[in-house]
C-alpha cells in the first residue's frame, strides 16, 4: 500500500512544512529575542508533522491549494507544539526530554516556555488574521472558529485538563476514550477539517464522513501511542518512553492488555479506512497516512 | 469632569461586561467541570474592567452596538485574565492575591491555571469566531490580526518577556517605556481599536489620532500603576502592594522617584486628552476615563 510515493510525498510535505513554519514565526533577531529564539526551538526541527500531513492529505480531497494548505497547517502545528511546551513543564507531566531535544522549560527557563507556548498560541490566531486559506472571509472566520473549538476547554486544553483530574484513578474505557477525543482527537479533527477548508466546500454528507474518519485516526494515533509507549525505547521515541505507567496513568495497554489494544488499533484502521471509501482516489494520502500512523515505529 | 453621570455609566459597563463574560465562558456545568469553574473563577466577580471600559468608550466614536461592544470587550477581557493568571503563576510573579482573592493557582491547582490561562486565550478567539462585530466578515478578520497581534509575541506575551529579561537590572526609561507598551500598551490599544471596529470605520488620520491617545492610555495607566504599587496598601489594591521593589524591578517610581513620576502621568494625560480633541463630543467617554485613570485609588 504505502510505497516510495507516498514517503516521497511525506518528506516534501515535512520540509514545506519547516520551510513554512520558520517563515512563519518571528525571526529570532527581532525583540524579544530570546523568546523568539525559545519559540523557533520549540517549533522547528523536529516531530514528525503528522498533523500538517492530515491537512494537506485532507487538502486533496477538495482541490486545496499547497500554499493555503500550508497556513492552515502551520496554525495546527503551532497549536500542537504550544501544548507539547506547556505539556512538558514542571507543574504538568515534568519531562526533560521532547523530539529527542532538552524540553523547552530545560533549554531556556520555565517562564519563557510558559511565554512560549502563550505566543505560539496567539501566532496560530494571528496566521489566519494575516493569510487568507479561503476566498470567502465568512469561511475562513469558520476556520478560527474551528481552531479555537478544538484548542480550548471543549477541545485539546479540556482533554489535558480530563487528564489531570483522572491520573491516579482507574479510569474506564469510555472514560478513556472521552479524554483522548478531547486531548488528542480534536486538533487531529482540526487538521482534517481546516484540510479541506482550503479548497472547494465538500457536501454536508461528505463532511460527515470525513468527520468519522478523522474521529477514527484520532483514536488510533492515541492507541498507537500508547502501544509504542509500552514497547519503544526513549531513544527510538525522541521522548520519554514508558511515562504514562510511571505516572500511574490509564492507556490503552494498560486497560486492554497489548494484544487487545492491537487489536483495536487494526478495528480502527477499518473503519478510518471505510469512511474514505466515497472519496475514492482523492482519498488515497489520508489512507496511506493512516496506515502510516499503524504502522510507525516512533 | 467626570461626574455622577460618568459613575454609573462607568457601573453599568462593568455590569454590562460581568454579564457577558459569564454567557460568554463554558457553563460550570460542562466537562470538564473543574476547568470550567477555575475559568470563571479567574474571570469573573472582579476587577475594575479598564480594558472593557476603553473599548464601550471607544466604540462611541464610531456609533457602534453595545452587544457587538461587548463581545470586543470580553475578547479582550479574557486575554488580559489569562495573562494575569499566567503571571501569577510561581514561575512568573508568584504571587498568592489577585482582585481580592486567592491566585488560580492558590485556589485550584498550577496545572489547572495553566490550562485555565491557555483555554481564556482560545475562548478569546473563539468568540471572534462565533459572534460578529461587524457586517463585514473581512473587517471581522482584520480584529482578529489585531487581538492576535496585541497578544503574543510581539505584543503582551513579548512584553512579560522583556520585563523578566530586565528583573534585577538597571533598565533605562526608553527601556522600561518599551517594556510598558508591549506588556500593557499592546492590549489597551487593542481595546480601543476593537472598539471603534465595531462601528463605522474611521478616516486614517482619526485612527492614528486615536492611536496615538491609546498609546499614551497605555502609559499612563502603567505610571499610575507604579505610583499606586507603591503608595496604596495591599487591601486597597486587591493584590500585592509593593511587588515589583520586592523583585528588584524597575518601575517608573524607581528610575524617577515619585514627584517626577505624578509629572509624567499629568504630562500623558495632557497628551491623552489633547489625541482626543478631533473627535469633540464622542470622545467624552474617553475622556472622562482618562481622568479615572489617573486619579483612580486602586
Amino acid at each position: 500500500m504505502t510505497g516510495s510515493d507516498f514517503a516521497a510525498w511525506m518528506a516534501a510535505i515535512q520540509e514545506r512544512t519547516e520551510a513554512a513554519l520558520a517563515r512563519f514565526l518571528p525571526e529570532p533577531g527581532i525583540a524579544p529575542q530570546r523568546l523568539h529564539e525559545a519559540m523557533r526551538y520549540a517549533v522547528l526541527g523536529g516531530g514528525k508533522r503528522v498533523r500538517p500531513l492530515l491537512c494537506h492529505a485532507a487538502g486533496a480531497l477538495t482541490g486545496a491549494d499547497p500554499q493555503r494548505l500550508d497556513v492552515a497547517a502551520c496554525a495546527v502545528e503551532m497549536i500542537h507544539a504550544y501544548s507539547l511546551v506547556h505539556d512538558d513543564l514542571p507543574c504538568m507531566d515534568d519531562d526533560t526530554l521532547r523530539r529527542g531535544k532538552p524540553t523547552c522549560h530545560v533549554e531556556f527557563d520555565e517562564a519563557t516556555a510558559l511565554l512560549v507556548g502563550d505566543s505560539l498560541q496567539s501566532q496560530a490566531f494571528l496566521l489566519f488574521g494575516e493569510h487568507r486559506i479561503c476566498d470567502d472571509p465568512a469561511r475562513q472566520l469558520e476556520a478560527v472558529r474551528i481552531l479555537a473549538q478544538a484548542a480550548g476547554s471543549r477541545g485539546m486544553a479540556g482533554g489535558q485538563a480530563m487528564d489531570i483530574a483522572g491520573t491516579g484513578k482507574n479510569l474506564s474505557l469510555q472514560e478513556l476514550e472521552l479524554m483522548h477525543i478531547h486531548k488528542t482527537g480534536a486538533l487531529i479533527r482540526a487538521a482534517v477539517l481546516l484540510g479541506t477548508h482550503c479548497g472547494v466546500p465538500l457536501r454536508e454528507d461528505e463532511t460527515e464522513q470525513l468527520d468519522h474518519f478523522a474521529k477514527c485516526v484520532g483514536l488510533l494515533f492515541q492507541v498507537v501511542d500508547d502501544i509504542l509507549d509500552e514497547s519503544a525505547s526513549t531513544a527510538t521515541l525522541g521522548k520519554t518512553a514508558g511515562k504514562d505507567a510511571a505516572q500511574n496513568k490509564a492507556t490503552y495497554v494498560s486497560l486492554l492488555g497489548i494484544a487487545r489494544a492491537r487489536e483495536l488499533a487494526g478495528e480502527l484502521r477499518e473503519r478510518a479506512e471505510a469512511a474514505l471509501a466515497p472519496f475514492g482516489d482523492t482519498g488515497r494520502r489520508l489512507r496511506e497516512l493512516t496506515d502510516f500512523i499503524v504502522t510507525r515505529k516512533f
